[in-house]
């Protein structure tokens, strides 16, 4: 048994239900040589034995990441199992009390699904494209209600200035979206506050004048709800601005103050120079609201509830969502999910976000490390194959299944450098990373303005104005193509993820759907590669013809749609852009 | 790095408040040969780093265990973290990317501490003894209230028998439970209810009349009260009794029933021959309640308040727990801690409780896991020190730190055999094991007649009318004394936990609290045992003088009390009865 380190455990981490009639489960095992994982399970009340043979992540190469699906004809329960490790002819048995070479005393046991127990997601979300607005940049509809000393459109942003974006602007500039063929818009906050990114809000109840009114947002949201896309605000619930009503209120009076206990504020008043209260990262002008408060979290329940019965929002992305109360948003994940089970909630978080995605709070995560693995494999080239599909798929089994579809994966955004700047403007590693992107699992988001090309390193200047009269069109067009192709593959939006071993030449992976198959090839090297038919049967487990051969030059992909053709396939590439050689088959070689 | 194996997550399970300023970590370590793990932490925002070593569960052997407190002088926040594996000159470092021989470019991260991110117990419950009544069956107060055709009180128990026990008998007995040395009783369900045990409960608002009525139960609170002694209800609220009026009505009405939802029933009217709704495994007097559907939810968060407010009863223990929506008894939490967060809510369970032990639900569990690897060890000597030592370090582990002085930690219930009969009634092993339960950290639970040396095989056996006639007073006064050692001592109460070296002569822990220190050894083996002070000072890290010895028969145990003297200790021995050898100290060897 040495060498073989395994772990599950029967709680809701690693056993988890799909629906009511079936469960995902999960097991890490690293081992020293190759070995296979099963389990056995039965209900024990009927002791009717059953097993099933746990699958990893990769169809090739070293994984730990292993999984199945168990499916019942009646809501699972009762259900006790253990596991069973074979390598070459030796067994192991997993159990509650650890690996051994004998059958387990002791079983693992999954009690009950009960309705609520099951993690359930918006089916309209799960593999749509996603893009992401910040208001004061996108576009200028109404110059009317523009800040005084506005600077000209495409002025260098600082941290201060304004440019006059607005909902307007969003409207106006619908077509544009509409083109890309984006699924769902977030924008960032949109509500009453003194600053251009809104993150410090003096009234939730009110759209910031410069960015319009309440029938502007309606009018947006008719606007998108008619196209088939959805409206996602921005709930900065975690902390307030300083010069909210509240927290003037608890400056004013103290203690005395009916907002006093909505803070952590040491001493009998504020001090705004000492800074005595708890803030955003001990940033005085956002103070942090105490959600132990129940005025709080009635309020802010309220908050929620507000948008989407008076403007028919789609959903909240909640900020900073990793540092606010996790039972407030037990609270609010019921609240909102009791309105309309399809709103969708996005919590930003910058880390591991396994505590938001446990059934009763987020839906979905931003996720960043997404972000991060894809910067160092595609822009930085500090990380390997090898080392980046472990990175993808120690992300994928953190995660629960029912989350994996809408995962908010994102190269950039208003907090970060822009990803073509991050790939120091080098056009082939870019496009390289939207094709991951665009090809992975997930809901894959786009910032305001990289599918034009846009430009910058971080705040203020990843925040510049759309620079619509310098959009780059071949960029613009492949972001298009890309989209288009995603939208027209199931294989693509919803399908099942495999990686081709990752020791080879390539780094590529295998998304299937029903019948439709399709493989990614990404050559993130500097040599060029010729892929047969050969190739790809061994690796991807597909059956195209041997002889069938494909180039994939350096810093380079393919995407490949497999069609069923009588006890194979064919291969057909899908083409993003005019290549050199605009073949749609492979050829044969000689 | 190869035969290293570590796992954290920063993610709740591994790292969680203890308080709003401190934090407790956890690292879970195989390694094939010693190796000592450290954190290095700081916050992002000051970038001063510490670096804490990390303890393991054992002061000697091997351990997979390890964890330490991480204090603050603010709440925490915004901490980034690593850890270090030392091994000989060796220094590998452990990151969200995995070990690896440098310094991680990647951190764990610990965003912030909210008030309500704290797992709170009530602090009255920590390392109390409680108790556990099954009322029909303790004391007959009232025969007056007695059911038709009540059997003689010790007649053979059956399934369907009763013998009327009720609150007055519980009332009249009350003195035998101070006596014992108790602070909690649990009932289980005295609610309205066709059976003798009430798990099928027909009126959740009325005591079951062959029981009393609710000025019984005000009675018998105050009693308690007046004691210091809280009182715990069974809450069944995962199912009902097939005579509820709810079920009746869904039966009587089918799909018109205002309580057809309350149920999972298939078809257009309640088939009772065929059972075509959910029930506790096939059992089709106990219909399942359906969670999902509001008016449910209502209705027992009502049930858990009331008897709050109208009786003064402690809290609940809530019956078969991890079978019920988790989002419910997130709800119930919030509910019954808004009331007084001093009410203690007991899930029960029979397998790892993790799950019910996040800090939203339950704030302990039935630990049958603890009584299963006590049995095995004493009882059946199934399992050695070692494979013991490392089930109990494992079972620690896996449970919130807040919840350890909290676990109840069971030999028997109404639901398995006795105690005594699974020790075959061999009294050198029972006494073994009340004394390991009775000086580990937890909640000790006594089910009604084991302090009295009743027997009995499962259900209905082990649910035998209380032998008040026929009491083993050696038993009797065995409980009453471990008990009595038990309350006397903060370390036994609330003390530190860890291992003796258990590939050692003896199993054996040292619990510490401020200056006090105790250690208890258990010789479970057939040989006898002297012990010398240079072995506890080598084994237990103590400073007590070397020559002091103390001879540990086969079968025996010995509890030490360390009391500090000059620059070492000197050694109490605790005695619980009056064995052959009187002496309270050591002897000095020659």
């Amino acid at each position: 048994m040495d060498g073989i380190f395994i772990t599950h455990y029967d709680t809701r981490e690693y056993i988890s239900p799909i629906d009511r009639n079936s469960l995902h489960v999960k097991v890490k095992c690293a081992a020293a040589a190759d070995c296979s994982v099963s389990i056995v399970y039965w209900n024990k009340f009927r002791n009717e034995f059953k097993e099933g043979r746990l699958e990893s992540l990769s169809l090739g190469g070293p994984s730990e990441f292993y999984s199945t699906t168990l499916a019942f004809d009646e809501p699972a329960k009762y259900l006790s199992y253990y596991f069973v490790i074979r390598h070459g002819d030796d067994r192991f048995y997993y159990s509650p009390y650890g690996l051994a070479d004998q059958l387990p005393a002791k079983h693992f046991e999954y009690p009950s699904t009960n309705v609520d127990d099951v993690f359930t997601v918006p089916a309209w979300a799960e593999g749509s494209v996603g893009y992401q607005i910040f208001p004061e940049r996108f576009g200028n509809g109404d110059a009317g209600n523009d800040p005084p000393n506005v600077a000209k459109w495409n002025d260098p942003p600082t941290r201060d200035n304004f440019m006059g974006g607005d909902l307007r602007g969003i409207i106006e500039r619908f077509s544009h979206l509409r083109d890309l063929g984006i699924d769902i818009i977030y924008l960032t906050p949109i509500f009453c506050s003194p600053s251009n990114h809104k993150y410090d809000t003096t009234d939730y109840f009110k759209i910031d004048p410069s960015f319009g009114d309440t029938e502007d947002l309606k009018e947006l949201v008719a606007l998108c709800h008619s196209h088939g896309v959805k409206l996602v605000l921005d709930g900065v619930f975690h902390h307030i601005g300083y010069y909210s009503y509240q927290f003037q209120d608890a400056i004013l009076n103290g203690k005395d103050s009916p907002y006093w206990s909505w803070f952590f504020i040491q001493g009998d008043t504020v001090d705004t120079k000492a800074v005595n209260y708890e803030c955003v990262g001990y940033y005085k002008w956002m103070p942090r609201l105490n959600f132990s408060n129940p005025d709080v979290r009635t309020f802010f329940l309220s908050v929620g509830e507000h948008w989407i019965r008076e403007a028919g929002i789609d959903g909240w992305r909640l900020d900073v969502a990793d540092e606010v109360d996790f039972t407030f948003w037990q609270e609010f994940r019921r609240r909102i999910k009791g309105i309309d089970s399809n709103l969708l909630l996005i919590g930003e978080t910058w880390k591991n976000g396994a505590d938001l995605l446990r059934g009763d709070q987020m839906d979905t995560i931003m996720n960043y490390r997404f972000r991060d693995a894809v910067i160092d494999f595609f822009a930085n080239k500090s990380i390997g194959r090898a080392a980046f599909a472990r990175r993808i798929e120690s992300m994928l089994f953190d995660y629960p299944l029912a989350s994996r579809n809408v995962l908010y994966n994102l190269l950039g955004s208003h907090d970060t450098a822009r990803f073509l700047t991050v790939c120091k403007e080098n056009i082939d590693t870019f496009k390289l990373a939207i094709v991951f992107q665009m090809t992975f699992p997930g809901m894959p988001f786009v910032y305001y303005g990289d599918e034009i090309g846009m430009t910058g390193e971080t705040d203020p200047l990843c925040r510049k104005a759309m620079a619509w009269d310098s959009a780059n069109a071949m960029i613009s067009e492949f972001y298009k193509n890309i989209i288009r192709i995603r939208h027209g593959s199931n294989a693509l939006r919803y399908g099942d993820f495999k990686h081709i071993d990752t020791a080879s030449e390539l780094y590529g992976f295998i998304r299937t759907y029903e019948d439709e198959t399709i493989i990614v090839l990404l050559n993130n090297d500097q040599e060029d590669c010729l892929i047969t038919g050969e190739w790809l049967n061994e690796r991807a487990s597909v059956s195209v013809p041997d002889s069938d051969t494909v180039e994939i030059p350096a810093n380079s992909y393919e995407i490949l749609s497999l069609i069923r053709e009588g006890e194979g396939h064919a291969v057909r590439r899908m083409a993003i852009e005019l290549k050199e050689q605009p073949e749609r088959q492979f050829k044969n070689r000689s």
